[in-house]
């Protein structure tokens, strides 16, 4: 029963800081193995919000002190956080497996995902980046162009836009490796957001892509069985926090929609996952998605817990 | 007569900024796409002393400003350079195949390179990093534990030491890739630097590893026909610079010691390159490496310039 699985690790997951990271990529570490030791082939896509965030500020103030650096457009800090990331990770992931004996190489590969320039997404920057300022600072960030927006009591930040993924650029690097036997890594932070112009010409886009779509369309791409979405809660849950609150262990499509016309999923939180396993459970029959825990992934797959989504 | 081929690009022709670097990775690019177009596989490895130059120092002072950010270290810089250029390098390369018809996938591998905690170089840091600093600031940092030299009469910098690669950590999935007919970018900036510990753990190291050691490395660990180390001359001369001067078509490894014993290849310039191209064509009969310009790299590989060095 072995499956090809894709796995969309949180950003947040990974920590705020260097040696946070290096923490939390062994735990990562130990679930994903988990996976490969069943004998499922994985593909792991991790997200990058604080990541992308402190290497955004690093490159900003750099460029406040020395001129002769422009301001380090999304799309480079993007590919700069794959390395940051890709690097810990992958060597967590190598210390794991050689730790259980098994051989199997692991590799970062530097991700470009399209998007396309219409997307809606771009009129409503809704992707909070970046260190918070004071409502001046931000005023001026908004007079230099910038999208800027109060988030959640903690003050302002720059914003951008968080478009839908259409294409992985190296998505037969990934295809090889993974039918090679080798663990991968891609699709960091979603991706580097690139728009196509030209002929073949790619340009980096000023967004930054939500990880689960992307992770969707990585394994539709590479025709995974399972898309496993990790989440800081075992099931997805319908009137969460409230009186009847209710854990779901399965979900169809058809619910799904059902309940997020309802509003019973936090848009910026559950909303995204459960749209990109919808999505990644429609997209061709015998399909499963799985919204779950780190720590669960391994009995989620095995079917004991976890949200599936499946027709 | 298609050949298996690594190629070692300098970081300085790859620019000292983002714009810089975006108009040097077209032109390089086109000396890269014409030797694929004559049939030849080819991996490409890079420098970075620029890039990782400008993270490093995006990295301290987000660190001075931020103290939840410990200072990152070399190896999480070079992690970042790899992104940083492979990003730009691998979309001119993509670009380059298919404005010319071929369909190659090009991707950048996060490479690490095992490095000796017993090298010798580790007694004595050579590699200037980072931003130039007074006289003052550089004693300050010498009394926190680091390394510093003057450079040229431009300042104090930091320095790091230079140890020789051991093994390319990555070198199956270089290999997978290049096998399936793939571009491949690796060893940016001759690798993350890393010790091994323990029994698979792999630690960074506080290094920068020659990217023309890596890059030889890479050519011997991938059976390569030719290593092509790029230089600002199109050849190798004897007397640089003076009276008699003499470009050299090809060089032996004993002539090759020869003239280094009388001191006609400058350190920390064409020495190591010289040192580089020795080594590989030491390492099995029949390979060649060729010390030219970019603009150059075709013609040498067809026996029409550059200094050849083999047996």
């Amino acid at each position: 029963m072995a499956k090809r699985i894709v796995i969309a690790l949180g950003g947040n997951a990974l920590g705020k800081n260097l040696p946070e990271q290096m923490a939390a990529v062994r735990h990562t570490a130990r679930a994903i193995v988990d996976l490969i030791e069943e004998g499922h082939q994985v593909v792991v896509a991790h997200g990058n919000g604080p990541q992308v965030g402190m290497i955004n500020t690093a490159m900003t103030t750099l460029s406040r002190e020395d001129p002769s650096h422009p301001m380090a457009p999304m799309s480079v800090c993007t590919a700069m956080s794959q390395g940051y990331i890709g690097y810990d990770l992958q060597n967590a992931l190598r210390e794991e497996l050689l730790d259980r004996g098994i051989h199997k190489p692991t590799a970062t590969i530097l991700t470009q995902v399209e998007v396309d320039p219409e997307d809606p997404a771009f009129q409503h920057p809704s992707k909070p980046i970046g260190t918070f300022m004071t409502e001046a600072e931000a005023e001026e960030m908004r007079r230099r162009g910038n999208a800027v927006m109060e988030d959640a009591g903690r003050g302002w930040r720059r914003c951008v836009a968080s478009p839908l993924p259409k294409a992985i650029v190296e998505i037969e690097t990934i295809r090889a490796l993974m039918d090679a036997g080798q663990v991968v890594i891609a699709c960091g932070g979603g991706g580097i957001p690139v728009f196509r112009t030209g002929a073949h010409h790619l340009k980096g886009a000023g967004a930054v892509i939500d990880k689960d779509f992307a992770s969707e369309l990585l394994a539709e791409a590479l025709d995974a069985d399972a898309l496993i979405i990790l989440t800081a809660v075992e099931k997805v849950a319908i009137d969460f926090g409230k009186p009847g609150q209710k854990w779901l262990d399965h979900l169809t499509p058809a619910q799904a929609r059902q309940y997020e016309a309802e509003g019973q999923f936090a848009p910026g939180s559950m909303l995204p996952k459960v749209q990109a396993a919808v999505k990644f459970a429609e997209s061709k029959p015998g399909r499963t998605a799985l919204i779950t825990l780190l720590e669960k992934a391994k009995d989620g797959i095995a079917g004991r817990t976890g949200t599936a989504v499946s027709l």
